[in-house]
């Protein structure tokens, strides 16, 4: 057993901190009011490695392993979660490409999302199918040696900005066996974009409808086998559990590191507020919340890049944990705050409606313990 | 023993449900998102008698009690949290005024507060003294048959918008006791407003931050003999913190409604989500702690009413649960909703916005503890 | 409204206090430990009219409300929760006959029972059905002028050492209006017990499986009419659901008054453990769940004797937030007085015990939620 | 990072799995009910090796780490928790003596600690010192070559039926830096046992007070240099920590791994429990909570094996946090089985008491909160 970072995992979180020190940190604020998509920076933490994390190098990737991203999507997510998120699915998505991909779609594609020249969007989910997700409705259409894409995906983030989608569509009968993953290209003709959602938080992301009427594809934009495309959503979404909560502990950390600084300066009753046994009491039971979180997210992503049998299970574990417990924290780190925890000055408040969606999304934590009750019953 | 409301409190919150659900609700989303603050909506709620629950007839006010107010607060919170609670600040200035006012500051300002003519805000906190109100340093001098005011009030809502200020202000010594309260109209020379603060929610009426620069006011102008400013000011947040209580009830209850509504519509693996037991169980939750809730405010607001001695611990126990509790089931609301809760134009998230500063106003729930364990303590 | 109490209420509360720390609390510890049934206090607590408290005057109870109820349940238990449960089943049933029994059935019951020459027990559960008590299997077959009853009945307070035995068993079909309710006395032949079951707390009081083997009773025995059983059994736990919340409220209060003393006497680096300020956070916690519980177990148990169409939906919030409050506040009073807490000489640890069961019976607390869900439902 | 376990570690857990289940699970009920010290079984298990786990080959033991500890001990505590808590006291003791004693120290205890030929107590508690361990009064009065213990200590596992005591006393000023550590046997005159206390549970282990009457011993009985006793202690816990936090995470899997059987076999409404959504839910989220727990117990015992300076802060969030999941795992784990898990016979009720223990004592997660509190505020 051995829980140290090697020097090479604590070199690339220490610059992924520093870039989320220095590049995101100071506009995360900034990008949340203003509703910003800040593709500027993305390129530029891509141009050091982490638009392809796990990318093979032969791709123009980093080649590294799931660890290695949970690290850089914590340390990205102490400047801004939704910043970390997008880069997140964006590298989901390569790595899909990079597993999965025709030798002519690697190479069409993954060179140039590893350096953010494309920026791309994961479409699983639409209107009326959100958990149930295997029972999508978006068909593809078999049209001589295309595919006729017809649909609607929602929550897509980062559509309208990104330019390469795979969407998952039915070419088969209903269930999951009846989807294909396809490689949809934004300038594709039927291709449009819903309005940029008003939302709580993840504002530094745009959020929308993508829909598809009768989108031409050709066939060999199909990414992996026919009928395999809910397959390699949800194994996606293994490793993509694994990084939004890797936002939630770099988030909740933040806020935490924020709570630790506010009750160090501020005074009341003439005491630090950290001297305060009460306020003492709940600075401590956060970092006990983190570090368990922490830890054990740690674990999630160790079993994924052993591909142990139990890493489907551990990473719904930790998407609930994590997810659940970043939320908790950014919460009562705002209100060691008081007064300014409630204004978006401080960035409190904005990382506790970051946070709200993660207990949401890539499977709703009411899903992950569905997930995870299925092994424990096969257990009796 | 007795929990039933008589049919004139029946009749009135059955008139703030009708004003809510006409005039609030259906703009509140918008009120939120554009930052309004619905003066002219206001207005017509006070129009209605709602400008000064508690004032006495005699002043135009509407002379009924606590309980009564309580379930105009729940009922308009309904509609909007933030609308109710400015609403409720409006009426603790007027009752301030109407139970400590000189005759001639009960005719100058009570019939136009309770109109709406004139719009009230509440001045104590500061920048550097949030929980520990006494420590307060805006200071009056004496300049002949004047005072001269000088300090800064922070988080003050409706302020820049507002007519009638009462202030908080040191004309003696050190702690509670050399604290007076002062009636500033808006137009005084000397006073200014900081800029509306960007906040996690209450987008619905302004907060800033209040600049008294020698501010030159009447001797008269005092609120209550001079050196009860501070208990005057408390006395009055016995009564806000249910008012703020019944707020977050009402948004929860809002929340928890819509929530029912949802799971009632929305299907997946072919059920309607109610039909899951574990989303009953939450609902069921949810049901549970706003009923209890519910029924302790009505107490606290009972025993002001009836001025028992334990009032004041009532309404801090009050403060802290029910407040608490909001949050709490408006936030399982959202969960209950999936990625919809997350989006603006389902209202549920901003009402998570909404309520959250609740838990730290008008005495954080810390500040609440504090209060109700002095009392257990003395007890031993 | 009105939240007070009348003197006669107050009279009868401060009565059943004085029994029970007279009486009950000097020798709880003891009965926990030799799993004592202290018939004669129990006696001596009928004496004082607490064996009909709700039956009517004219059969020897003492005439009063459910209101009445709770304070005496409340109050006893802070001697003992499980004598006070224990009274309140026999109570329970008394009530039943009271209410359904024929003028023979009341006349021969209700004087004795009032007095506590004899004691009651309610048989319901089965060992195959539990939550599902509709289904239950103890047949009750006509046989010329009698009824053989045969079956078995789990979990029965009293059993073995108690009199008189109210029996739901299946006169007609499957389901709930196939069930109907005897009387039968400890001495029928074909009535026997099972062991004194080993439990984690209770053991002021006996658990026996009640055997019945072709049990004879006269036709006559049934209470209420045939096919009324479930209704009557059910309508019963209406208010049992009370007195058990309360048995909960006066156990946990009584931890928090332990907690309250020790906090105050004992001292750790130099200071009374209630100068910690996290000490004071938990306390004013744990006072404020009791009260906020109280006050809506006073509404619940109003709404019985107001015969509200929502007294079944209160009832049932109540069995669940008190008995839940209950355990938690009992819970932590025992951590507050660190390993002392765990020892049994101080009271505490049997508290905790006691109060683990009413989360489980008279319909478990999932059942509850059940209940409750259906309701909020039905809304939509 | 690597978070499997080695083939070696894999079979020490799966010996000590099998001993619990053969030797231990079988008769953990009756040892509770009847208050039986297993010696002869704690001797069989010391036969297999795990009576000096992580003491040196040389001297007997079994030479293992903190990691393999932990394992052997969440292993026996499937079987019973205060049979495994008091076996981990024993270790802790003959760890101290390996780490710290002479080599004559070593030689006269260790081989035969290790085999079980003689047990061990550790003795710092005292009654009016518990969190506060530092001001302990048991002093140790030079007197020529001898010291002589005057004191009493409290809570001591095992004490009366064990044959060695690491006593912690004064032989110095006030303060931690006055305590030093003696080795008393248990035929030392002046030495004394009160009454074996009548707890919630861990019946299966004695616990009394130690009582020294001028206990004559050598000065070369002293563990460690003089002063340095209070030092010892304390390193000690941080391993005594774990082993703790283990033993509640055995309890709670054996509680969850009964919930998963029982709701597996019980039916009610004509489903299985565990066919119930609510219930799957509620097994997810214990399942969740263990293996997040054990997760990270594993990494604070790996601190302590690795020696990082962070492990005291590790070990400290772990004793905090599995406790506390540990208690409520299997407290739910009670409530899934609804009223039998409150008979002594479904073994569940036991777990729950012997687990609440774990809560308070080897420092009360009260206190566990201000050691993780200082490291946390020396950040800011």
């Amino acid at each position: 057993m051995d829980f140290s970072l090697t020097e090479e995992q604590a070199a690339i979180r220490e610059m992924a901190e520093a870039f989320a020190q220095d590049e995101v940190a100071p506009q995360a604020i900034e990008w949340d009011q203003a509703k910003h998509f800040p593709v500027d920076v993305l390129k530029s933490a891509m141009a050091l490695g982490l638009g392809g994390i796990m990318v093979s190098d032969a791709h123009g990737g980093s080649g590294l392993g799931r660890v290695e991203a949970v690290l850089v999507y914590e340390a990205l997510a102490k400047g801004c979660p939704a910043f970390s998120a997008y880069l997140s699915i964006h590298n989901m998505v390569a790595s899909m490409i990079d597993k999965h991909g025709s030798e002519v779609q690697k190479s069409a594609y993954l060179p140039r999302l590893c350096t953010g020249e494309l920026l791309a969007s994961y479409c699983l989910t639409e209107p009326s199918c959100g958990s149930d997700a295997a029972a999508l409705t978006t068909r593809a259409e078999r049209d001589g040696d295309d595919y006729l894409l017809t649909g609607q995906k929602m929550f897509i983030s980062g559509a309208g900005a990104t330019d390469l989608y795979v969407v998952m569509a039915r070419t088969g009968g209903p269930g999951a066996k009846g989807v294909s993953a396809f490689l949809v290209e934004k300038d594709a003709a039927g291709l449009s974009f819903g309005a940029n959602e008003k939302k709580m938080g993840w504002n530094a992301q745009p959020t929308r409808t993508v829909m598809l009427d009768k989108v031409r594809v050709k066939a060999d934009a199909m990414l992996g086998p026919q009928g395999a495309g809910f397959k390699l959503a949800m194994e996606a979404l293994d490793g993509g559990r694994t990084s939004i909560a890797a936002c939630s502990l770099g988030g909740a950390q933040s806020a935490l590191d924020k709570a630790v600084t506010y009750t160090n300066e501020r005074k009341a009753f003439g005491q630090k507020l950290n001297e305060f046994q009460a306020l003492q009491f709940a600075l401590a039971e956060m970092a006990i919340d983190l570090e368990v979180s922490r830890t054990f997210l740690w674990r999630a992503a160790s079993a994924l890049d052993a591909k142990l049998p139990e890493a489907t299970q551990l990473c719904a574990m930790a998407k609930k944990h994590v997810t659940d417990a970043g939320f908790d924290v950014a919460n009562r780190a705002l209100q060691l705050h008081g007064g300014y925890g409630y204004l978006a000055d401080y960035g409190i408040e904005k990382i506790v409606r970051d946070l709200r969606v993660h207990q949401i999304l890539e499977g709703t934590n009411e899903i992950m313990r569905l997930i995870v009750a299925r092994t424990v019953i096969a257990q009796a």
